[in-house]
């Protein structure tokens, strides 16, 4: 089974990536870039009887940072 | 608008931070993990007439490595 973990930035969390990334395309002339939040995917196989608390808990203990991060577990197929 | 930039390692380029991650995840007791893939999620908030050959060269220029990764642009609304 094929999960994609998104895990973002809680809203008010410095970004220092994001931004460093805002001022890149800045500089490269692209105008309209309004905000930018830099965050990790991590896609998993794992196997079909994994349970959602399984992959929850993997999130929980592992992929995120719960303090200032959240994550979306999404499972493709 | 906003968009979700999906950047992910090419098949077949090694991926370091995958392998810690699938390595960790076994340490911490979790199993049928059989593949772990690390990538780069970016959220952009872009002005509403951002056309999608813009979006495509922000990716290509700046936020993808086409040498070893790609890219899948995502509109969220």
């Amino acid at each position: 089974m094929k999960v994609n973990v998104h895990v973002s930035l809680k809203p008010g969390v410095l970004d220092p990536q994001g931004r460093a990334i805002h001022h890149a395309l800045e500089g490269l002339g692209f105008a309209g870039v309004n905000d930018v939040r830099a965050g990790r995917l991590i896609a998993l196989d794992v196997a079909d009887d994994t349970s959602d608390e399984a992959l929850d808990d993997m999130c929980r203990k592992l992929l995120a940072n719960m303090v200032i991060e959240n994550y979306r577990i999404e499972k493709v197929g």
